[in-house]
C-alpha cells in the first residue's frame, strides 16, 4: 500500500447508483417480485412464550377453498446439531430449523407453529384462524437472572453448557461459556489505587430495518428452487435453506432483491424454507411477506445484557487491572453475539492483567441475530460508562485518561492479536481538538464522551469485471449492496482501470451468477469484495497488456498501463500509440475475445476501527426527556473510498445508538408478550428527534489493503449509547446503568436522588 | 484433439436440465415476466404494403383515459447508416431503425407506424383505433420479377446497387450484388458432356417459432434500462437498442426469458426500443407481446429466391463446370441471407470452373431474417435439384455421382478455405448403406436424395465456472439455450472437471453477469461457447492443482487431474491422498478463496457440416397429395456431446425442411397483404403429417474443437427441400421447379402432363 498514491476518483463523492431507482420508487424490494401463479403464504405464530404442543388439526383450514397448502413442524426434515459458520451471529443449524418452523415446542411468543399457502392473502388469513393448536404452556424466562438462577425453569432439557472449565452435571438455560485473559487478575487489582465496578443492563432491542423480511420461493418437480428474497447474505440463504431443508446446495438459487436495511437482521432465515415447502406442497410459487409485528415478535433482535466491569487504576489514570462478566440473552435458542462482545470490550486499551468471562443464555424471546458490531454496543457500553466514572473519580480528562491506556501499532488486543496501525489514539486527539468539545453548555445540559471499537471481517469473496464492446465496465459481484458497496468497487475498479467512474456499472448478482461470497456483514464488504474487484481489474489489465502486445508485436512485459490505457514501457522502443480501454475492447474480437477477468480471496488484514463519540444532552427536570443537542463521531475509515458513504455510516450508527441509548426496547407483560410491537410504540428516533450529526472522518491507512481500507458501518453504533448515558450522568450527576435512559426512568432516578 | 480419448460422460445422453420446467408450465417466456406499475404496450401498423405517411393524428387516442404515452417515428432519433456485425442475417442499422417504427413511409404491410402504452390490454387496442394516419398509397412490389424489373417502382429511391463491378448509375430495388467464381466458366461449360440447367422458386416461409415476440422494458429517470425478453443472443438485443435509440450500451441490461424456438428469427428487435420508449415517454415499465398475426406480418421471415443453375458434366459425372443466378428476397430493406446462400450452394462440390452471383432484392414485404442455415436451404434446393436431373440423365446412382465430386479434406470450398477434415463423403458411403436407400416402392411412391451443408461459424464466447461450497459446479454463460446448450455446456464442463453430469448446473445470465458473447446461431455455441466452458473449466482445474499443492506443500507442476481429483503426478515422492473436488471446494476458504474460473476466447476452427437426407414419398394422383413415408436423415456432426439432442436437431431440421418443400408459403393478395397469417392457414407439419424421422450420427472430428465438435443445428433444414421435391420427381416423372409441392400445384403439374 502506498500512502502517497495519487488517487483519480478513490475519495470522491460520486453519485450513488442505486438512487435514482429508490428515490422515485423503481428499485425492486424484497416483496416486489411476483410470478404467475402465485400464491400467498403467512405463519400461524405461537400465542404463548413458552409451551409444549401437543397436537395441531388443520383439517377444518385444509377444507377452506382456495387454500393450497398447509405445512407444520411434521413437513419439515429432522436436522442435526452443526455449527452455523460463515456468516453473522452464532448458533446450530438443528435450532435455525425449529427456529424456521416449530416442531414439539415453542419458545417464545409469535414462533412459527403452522403456515398456509393460499389463493388470496385474505384467504390465507381465514385459513390461519382454522387451524387448532392444543398447547401445555409452560413458566416463561424473559430475563437473565431468571433464566441463569439455581432453580430456573429449563427452556431446553438437554442443554449443557459448553466451554466450561469442568463439564456440567446439570442442564441449564446458559448454554455457553467463554473467556478472555491476561496475566493475573487479583495482582492487577492489587497494584491498583483505585478500583471501580458497575453493572449495567441493557435492553432487547431490534435494528429496525424499514423493509420486513419477504421471499417468493419456487420450487419444480425435478426439485430445482428459486427464491428471491431480502437478504444480506443470498450464499448464506443457499446454505441455511439447504441444510433446513436436506437440499443440495446446487439446487437452490438465491436472487437477491434490493434490500431495505438488514444491519444484521437479514443475515439469517426465516420464510425462505417455509416458502419452499409450501411451494412443494402446491406446485405453486409463494410469495411470504412478513408485517411489522411479525417483525418485532419473530424476527432476530439484539441481545438484551447484563454486564459487570470493574477496573484497577494507578493515580496517574494507567489501568492495573480489568475485569468484565457478560451476560448475554440468545433469546429462544442458544448463539448471542456475546463472543464478539467479550472480544471488544477492553480492545481499546492496553492491560496487563484481564478476565473477560461471557454467558449465552436461553429466554423466551425470540432467537437473536446479529446487529450492527454484534455485541459490542452492549459490553462497552458497560465498560465506557465506568471509564467515566473512573476518570471523574480521578479527576482525569476523559480523553486524557483513555489516551493514557489506549492501544496503537503493536500493542496486543485483549481478545488476541497484535494490532497493525491503528487509529485509536488519532481519533482521541481529534475528539481533543473538535471545538464540540468545548463548547460551553446551559443549565442541565451534560456532555458525554465514549470510544467505540470494531474488528472488521474479512472472509470470501469473488469478483469479475466484463469489459463490454464499448470500453464500458460491469463488476459482477455477490455481496448486496446495504450500504454503497455499489458505488464503492465502482469507485476502486475506475481507480484500477483508469476509466471515469461514470463509464463502470456495478450488478449484484445472484448465487449462480456470482463466484462465491460470504455474508455482507462484519463491515467487510468494501475491504474484501473491494480487494477482488481490485484484483479482478488486475486480471483485465493483464489481459489488456497482452491484446495491446499482440497488436504492437512486443512483448506483454514492455507494456505499462497508465491513465486507462496501454502503453510501451519508458526505454521501449516501439513507434505506437496508446491503446485505451475502449479501443481494446472494440478490438477485442481481433485479439482473442472478449475481455473477463475475475479475481477470489479469502481476504485477511481487515483492520481494527477504532471511534470517539461526543454527546452534548439536555435532560428536562421535570419529565426526565433526554435531547440530544450535539453529536460528534469521530472515527478511523482507514481510507474512505466514498466519504459521504462513510459519514452515512457514522450518521447511521449514531442514530441507532442513540435509540439504544434512550427509548428503545421490548416491553414484556408477565406471560412474555411484547407489548410494543409496532413503530408508534417501539420509539426509534425520527429526524425531528436529533440533531444533525456531526462527523470528522480520521484516515490511518489499513497497511493489508492496497487503498488502506478498513470496515466503517459497524463501528459507528458501538460509542453512542455509553457517549449518551455518560453525558446524562454529566448533566444530572446521577449514574444510570441501566438503559433505555427513557423518560420514565430518567425522572425516577431523577426523584429518587432528590428523596 | 486426441480421436482415441475416453470419454465419460461425452456423448450419454444425459437427462435435459429445462425439461421439467418446460414440461410443467413452470418454464418462464418472454410474456411470463411482470413488474409492479406496469403498463401494456401494443403497435399500430400499417395496412398497406407500400405507402408514404402524410400525416398522425394521435390526439384523439391521448385523450383516452388510461393511455399514459403514444409514440410515432419522430419519437425515435435519427440513425445513421452503419452494418449490423455480430449477429445472424444481415444489415443496416438505420434500416432497423426506421423498420422498428416507420418514419416517412411504410414499406410492407403490418409495418410499425405507432404505438400506445396503457393501463389495460384493452384501452390499449381503444387508443390504437383511435390513431389517425394519413397515406399516400404506392404500387407494391410483390416478388424479384416486378422488383428487377427495368422500370420497377423503387422501394428505396436513394438505393444503389453496392457491389456491382461497376458503379451504378441509377437506383434499383437490388441492393446489393455479390459473386465467388474460379477458373473459366465457358471453358468448364465447353469442357461438358452434358450441360443442364434449370430455375428453381421458393416462397416466402416463417420460422413458425412457437413462442411470439415478447418484452417488458423499464427505463428510469437516470437513463439505467432494462429489458426481459426472448430473443437468441441479449447482447446482440442490447446493442442494437442501444444504436437505435442513441443509448450507451453499460445503460442496458437484457435479462433473456427461456425461449420457445427461435430458429434464426429472434436474432434482432422489434419491440424493445419501442417498449423502451413507452417506458420512458410513461415512467413505467411496459410489456408488448406480438400476436400470432403480428409475428407473421412484422417479424422476420426467410427470403424467397429465384435461383437458376447450370452444371456441366463428363459423361462418367465428373463436373466440369457449375453456374449460379441467385435472387434472394430482403423484405423492404436490404440485407437478405444471400450471402451464405451463395457461399452453400456449391460447397459439396469439387469443381474447377464456377460463377455464383447473388442478388439482394427489396420487395414490399416484412425485412427478412435470419431462418436456420440462412439462405442454404433455397440455393441448394436449386442446386440439389439439378444434380438429381442430372444423374438421371446421366443415368448414375445419385450417390455415386455425388461421390464422384464430393470434397474432402483439402478441397477448396467454393467460397475460399481449404476444407479442413469433413464427412461428406462419409454420409454418402452411410446414405448407400442405409437400408432406408434400397427399400421397395409402391406406386405413385417415390426415393428422394440431396445432399445439406452449412459452414458453421465459430464467433466469441465467454464463460465462467463456479464451485460450490459442496464442490457442485455452476457453469455461467451468456448464450440463449435454443437447442440444448445447458445440458451440452454441462457435459464439457462435467468431463473436463471429472464430475458427475449431475453436480453441474448451467446457467445463462443477463447482459451484466455473462462475459460477452456473440448471438446464439450459426451453430456456433456448442462449438464456441463449448470451448470457452472447457477453457474455464480448465482455469479451474489449474487452480485445483494449485490448491492441492499447497496443502501437500509441493509445486504446483506436480500436480495432476485426474478423475475429479488432484493427484501426485507419478514419480512425485508425496505420500499424501488425492483431493476431489469437492474437498478442495469445502477447503477452498483456507486456501485462498472461492474456486471461479473463467476463459473469453473467438473461435477459430469451425467444422464446416454435411448431411445426406433421403425421403421416400407417396403422391396422391387425385389430389396432388405428398406424403412422406419415410425420412432418413444422415449428418456429420464431429462429435456428438449429446446424442439426443443431436438427433432432436437433425429431426426438427427435417421437419421444418419437409414443410418448406410441400405446404409453407405467405400467399398475398394483389395488394400485398398476407391472406394466411396463422397457423390454421399456413400449414406447418404437424405430428400427424409426418413419420418418425430415421437418424444417423456420422462423427468425423473437426480438428480444430478438442472434442470434435461441428455445430448440428443448421444442415438438418438444408436437405429436405431437394430430398423431398426428388422424391415427387421420382414418383410422378414430373420435375416441378416452384416450392411448395402443395397439393393445388402437384395437382396441375400433374393435369399438365397428362394434357
Amino acid at each position: 500500500m502506498s500512502e502517497a498514491r495519487d488517487y483519480k476518483v478513490i475519495g470522491t463523492r460520486v453519485v450513488r447508483p442505486d438512487g435514482v431507482d429508490k428515490v422515485t420508487g423503481r428499485a425492486n424490494f424484497g416483496a416486489d417480485f411476483s410470478l404467475p401463479g402465485m400464491l400467498y403464504g403467512k405463519v400461524l405464530r405461537s400465542p404463548h412464550a413458552h409451551a409444549r404442543i401437543k397436537k395441531i388439526d388443520t383439517d377444518a383450514a385444509a377444507k377452506i377453498e382456495g387454500v393450497y397448502a398447509i405445512v407444520t413442524g411434521a413437513d419439515f426434515p429432522k436436522v442435526g446439531h452443526e455449527e452455523i459458520t460463515g456468516g453473522e451471529g452464532a448458533g446450530d443449524f438443528a435450532d435455525l430449523a425449529t427456529n424456521v418452523m416449530a416442531r414439539d415446542k415453542v419458545v417464545y411468543h409469535g414462533h412459527a407453529v403452522a403456515a398456509v399457502a393460499a389463493k388470496t392473502s385474505a384467504i390465507a388469513d381465514a385459513a390461519l384462524a382454522a387451524i387448532k393448536v392444543d398447547y401445555e404452556q409452560l413458566a416463561p424466562v424473559m430475563d437473565l437472572d431468571t433464566a441463569m438462577a439455581d432453580n430456573a425453569t429449563l427452556i431446553d432439557e438437554r442443554l449443557f453448557t459448553a466451554g466450561l472449565p469442568e463439564k456440567p452435571t446439570k442442564p441449564s438455560n446458559v448454554a455457553a461459556y467463554m473467556e478472555f485473559k491476561r496475566g493475573d487478575i487479583a495482582q492487577g487489582f492489587a497494584q491498583a489505587d483505585v478500583v471501580v465496578e458497575g453493572t449495567y443492563r441493557t435492553p432487547t432491542v431490534h435494528q429496525g430495518y424499514i423493509e420486513p423480511h419477504a421471499c417468493v420461493a419456487s420450487i419444480n418437480q425435478g426439485g430445482q428452487a428459486t427464491i428471491w428474497c431480502c437478504t444480506q447474505g443470498h450464499f448464506d440463504v443457499r446454505s441455511m435453506t439447504s441444510k433446513v431443508l436436506g437440499m443440495n446446495v446446487a439446487d437452490i438459487r438465491v436472487i437477491p432483491s434490493e434490500i431495505g436495511g438488514g444491519f444484521g437482521g437479514k443475515t439469517t432465515i426465516y420464510l425462505e424454507p417455509v416458502a419452499m415447502v409450501l411451494s412443494k406442497k402446491s406446485g405453486r410459487p409463494v410469495k411470504m411477506t412478513m408485517t411489522r409485528d411479525e417483525v418485532f415478535r419473530a424476527s432476530g433482535p439484539a441481545s438484551a445484557t447484563k454486564c459487570t466491569i470493574k477496573i484497577g487504576a494507578k493515580k496517574d489514570g494507567t489501568f492495573t487491572a480489568m475485569s468484565a462478566w457478560l451476560a448475554y440473552e440468545a433469546g429462544g435458542y442458544k448463539g448471542s453475539s456475546m463472543a464478539p462482545g467479550a472480544m471488544c470490550v477492553f480492545a481499546p486499551y492496553v492491560v496487563p492483567h484481564f478476565l473477560i468471562q461471557g454467558y449465552d443464555v436461553l429466554v423466551n424471546k425470540p432467537k437473536v441475530a446479529a446487529y450492527r458490531a454484534p455485541g459490542a454496543p452492549q459490553s462497552m457500553y458497560a465498560c465506557e460508562s465506568l471509564i467515566d466514572d473512573l476518570a471523574r473519580q480521578l479527576k482525569i480528562d476523559p480523553i486524557d485518561l483513555r489516551l493514557k491506556n489506549a492501544v496503537s501499532a503493536g500493542s496486543q488486543a485483549a481478545y488476541g492479536p497484535k494490532f497493525n496501525a491503528v487509529g485509536f489514539k488519532e481519533c482521541l486527539e481529534a475528539a481533543k481538538k473538535h471545538p464540540n468539545y468545548t463548547k460551553k453548555l446551559g443549565p442541565n445540559e451534560g456532555r458525554g464522551l465514549a470510544a467505540g471499537f470494531w474488528f472488521n471481517a474479512g472472509m470470501q469473496s469473488s469478483a469479475e469485471v466484463h469489459i463490454n464492446e464499448n470500453g464500458t465496465v460491469t463488476v459482477v459481484e455477490g455481496s448486496p449492496d446495504i450500504g454503497g458497496s455499489r458505488a464503492s468497487m465502482a469507485l476502486m475498479a475506475a481507480e484500477e482501470l483508469g476509466v471515469p467512474y461514470e463509464r463502470v456499472r456495478v450488478v449484484v448478482a445472484d448465487t449462480e451468477n456470482a463466484g462465491y461470497n460470504n455474508v455482507t456483514g462484519g463491515s467487510r464488504v468494501t475491504f474484501a469484495t473491494g480487494m477482488a474487484v481490485i484484483q479482478a481489474a488486475g486480471d483485465i489489465i493483464a489481459q489488456c497488456k497482452q491484446r495491446a502486445a499482440a497488436t504492437w508485436g512486443i512483448e506483454a512485459d514492455l507494456v505499462d498501463w497508465k491513465d486507462g490505457e496501454a502503453i510501451p514501457k519508458p526505454g521501449v522502443n516501439a513507434d505506437v500509440k496508446p491503446l485505451t480501454l475502449a479501443q481494446i475492447a472494440a478490438n477485442s474480437g481481433r485479439t482473442g475475445g472478449p475481455l473477463l477477468g475475475r479475481a477470489s480471496l479469502n481476504a485477511r488484514g481487515a483492520g481494527p476501527g477504532f471511534s470517539i463519540n461526543m454527546a452534548d444532552v439536555r435532560v428536562d427536570p421535570e419529565t426526565g426527556k433526554v435531547d440530544v443537542l450535539r453529536f460528534t463521531a469521530i472515527q478511523d475509515a482507514g481510507k474512505a473510498i466514498h466519504p459521504a458513504y462513510v459519514e452515512g455510516q457514522m450518521q447511521g450508527g449514531a442514530v441507532q445508538g442513540i435509540g439504544w441509548a434512550l427509548n428503545e426496547e421490548y416491553i414484556y407483560d408477565s406471560k412474555g408478550v411484547m407489548q410494543n410491537a409496532g413503530f408508534l410504540d417501539y420509539r426509534m428516533p425520527v429526524a425531528s428527534d436529533l440533531p444533525m450529526i456531526d462527523t470528522q472522518i480520521i484516515e490511518v491507512p489499513n497497511p493489508s489493503h492496497p487503498y488502506g481500507v478498513r470496515g466503517v458501518g459497524e463501528v459507528p453504533i458501538v460509542a453512542p449509547l455509553a457517549a449518551v448515558a455518560n453525558a446524562v450522568r454529566a448533566a444530572t450527576g446521577i449514574r444510570i446503568p441501566d438503559l433505555p435512559l427513557s423518560p420514565p426512568r430518567v425522572l425516577a432516578a431523577l426523584e429518587a436522588a432528590k428523596a
